[in-house]
């Protein structure tokens, strides 16, 4: 078999068999195919699509290029959850406990923050004392015991996909919708769970922008769920407005801890319930999602819920007395109330900018390399169809110095229009996709 | 100025700029450009394919790529020919004299064979002496004193295109009409002549199967021409069948000096003496192609033309005796003759087949690297449409052993289809494309 052959006949049109794109694959990791050969198929891939059998076949083998984590050890079934990536998307922290609670075992890797998303690993680790850096055994033990465990990514996971992407990024080969789909399915594969609820955001904050681009990611992920035999569902969600009020780190996890204790935003809570019942139900913990989501409403108002989220942070070393008594988080020293230009309603509060704004207050990261700030932070006091008048604080905006703030703030006011008229909100939970 | 960008803006249909595509040539070329971002590039080309103006700004930036060969100490106006590649294309060996006879001036650089095309440089070393490594100054002066001389390639003429060439030959991106053009043409512009006269072929012998590829990409070639400001003449000819009756170095010298002389294949005369008129016109030596046509004519009859390669001959060092006495010529010592299977028609004699044969024998080159036997190749008694009695010799093979011998006719013998009905010899001359 040559590497040449495999470009031609996708160049072509034509349909790789397994043998050939385990000959890719396996052959890239080992170093033995150059990049120049990979991003000429890249590109050739991103013209000619692939079909579903061969993004599954794809996908299983950057799954098997390194380590996969075996969950058999730990009873009942698995369930995996990954979001496309938000701002101010904390829902892990929402409905992991939730589920959990209704008996959902959930043994979860996530992952960091980039640009403007946010990433599991980084809120959590903004309560003191937290390790997401836990040993295989130690985090099979906690999940066996609580039900719930989320730690960042270890091990060799999935090399070829690392390496892949890294290439890909560079050659202007990511808009590819089997690529995407195969680097994210593949991650969920290695990490070894039964079932996969999927978070696919649409809007201005999201990866995708249109409904349509969602969509179509969301049933090349599912088809591929189902063509390896893991039982996947796609919910589709709106990002075009920041879900919830806080974004930044420490921020999430207090606003987590109020869902979880019954309060906070009601778009945030109510995605939340939905994911918590689609993940009870991909758990077999309910026959019919009506059940699911009446489970997952009693998780919450009875406090199991909150109980688990404590659990699993004291599992993992971490101080879950932050999470009883909020004020314990010290946010970053200097604030800025932003305020509203001129009476009106908040026609527009575009997520990415929001986020990008997050970043410049230093809690997102502009580089893989960048620190973070935990404690810095933007909080809404207003979101997108609210009503406010001129000079009225819509958001305070927290950083360690003066000039982040007023950075922040400058591409903040970037995500703002105000208009006279109450905006139309779209539904947050658009679709809903499964094989 | 990113690569990252570039790939990304001709991924999605843009035109790229003179800089753009310069900042890319020399970035390459440097070894600033990776190969990997450059095999992205050119899937995405192959694809998206390229306007004129970015085939022309690519062509000149390659062409500028490394040392360019000035011509202008030469009087007169300098024309070039360039062939797509043929199996038994002898061309180079007969026009070159009648055009230079008739008062134009051609300095030359050509190839040497591979696969199953031949090259001129191989074709003149045959000729005992003679040199084809002969220093800039020398050329120069052999072309002011005799009109002509055909040389190898010196110096490091379009390093640009070497590169990127050996990239897209493991990366299938060789097959793109502009990238085949732009590196044709980006030689022929470094090799510094005024006009260039391009032939290219159409047919089972050539690199373009169809006579629609061949104009796509003889129009490609002559817009370029157009755009960098070279007048430049493309004639599409057939190469289905072997062109003239000898294949191999040796071989083929000698049957261009049975032309020259006023003899040989008519086929094969009536496309140089067409070649041969195209170069007169465009060294703006006959105000017509009638009248070219008349030159080129009077210098075949009158024996200046074949005095024109004595010269030339001498002047690069060869012995010229041979090209009078072509019974001097040695071939190689073991000699096979191939046999008609049945009486009939010959059908088919498909040129590539033929040119796979001469390679057998030692005539060609299965790689850059092999070595070549100058006195080995095929002789063809009869040639397509011909007429032959079961048994009745069909062609000679030539070859320094048996086996090679074996497997040449072996070969040689797939080339063929004999049927009861005269077959249809298409036009030479296809069709004639200028700006």
């Amino acid at each position: 078999m040559r590497m040449y052959d495999i470009i031609h006949k996708k160049r072509e049109g034509g349909e790789l068999t397994q043998e050939e794109l385990a000959f890719f694959v396996q052959g890239y990791t080992a170093g033995e195919i150059p990049d120049y050969q990979a991003s000429a198929l890249m590109m050739a891939v991103f013209f000619r699509g692939m079909t579903q059998r061969e993004t599954a076949a794809l996908t299983l083998e950057m799954a098997r290029s390194g380590d996969t984590v075996d969950l058999s050890s730990i009873p009942g079934i698995k369930v995996d959850k990954h979001s496309t990536g938000g701002v101010g998307d904390k829902t892990s922290l929402i409905l992991g406990p939730i589920a959990a609670a209704c008996g959902a075992k959930i043994a979860k890797m996530s992952g960091r923050g980039l640009g403007h998303t946010g990433g599991t690993v980084d809120k959590l680790e903004s309560i003191p004392g937290l390790r997401t850096d836990i040993p295989r055994d130690e985090f099979f033990e906690i999940v066996k015991r609580t039900g719930l465990s989320i730690i960042g990514q270890s091990g060799n996971l999935c090399p070829a996909d690392k390496k892949l992407y890294a290439l890909r990024d560079v050659t202007a080969t990511v808009e590819s919708l089997p690529l995407i789909a195969s680097s994210i399915m593949s991650k969920k594969i290695a990490a070894g769970a039964d079932a996969i609820l999927l978070d696919v955001k649409v809007g201005s904050g999201a990866f995708m922008k249109t409904l349509e681009d969602s969509r179509a990611l969301a049933q090349e992920m599912v088809g591929i769920g189902a063509g390896v035999g893991r039982k996947t569902v796609a919910l589709i969600t709106d990002m075009d407005m920041p879900l919830g009020r806080n974004i930044g780190n420490a921020l999430e996890v207090m606003e987590a801890c109020k869902v979880l204790q019954g309060g906070g935003d009601k778009r945030l809570r109510s995605l939340c319930m939905e994911l918590a019942a689609n993940m009870i139900y991909l758990a077999e913990q309910a026959p019919t999602m009506e059940k699911a989501r009446e489970k997952a409403a009693q998780a919450l108002t009875s406090g199991t819920a909150f109980e688990k989220l404590c659990q699993m942070v004291q599992a993992q070393g971490g101080d879950a007395s932050y999470l009883r008594e909020q004020e314990k988080f010290r946010l970053s020293p200097v604030c800025r109330e932003v305020r509203m230009p001129e009476s009106g309603f908040l026609t527009r509060l575009n997520a990415e900018e929001c986020g990008l704004a997050a970043v410049e207050l230093g809690a997102g990261r502009e580089t893989k390399e960048s620190a973070i700030d935990p404690d810095a932070g933007i909080v809404l006091m207003k979101n997108k169809g609210d009503y406010a008048e001129a000079g009225e604080c819509i958001a305070r905006l927290y950083a360690d110095n003066e000039e982040k703030c007023a950075r922040g703030a400058e591409r903040f006011l970037n995500a703002l229009s105000v208009g006279p008229e109450k905006p139309e909100i779209g539904p947050l939970l658009l679709e809903r996709i499964e094989e």
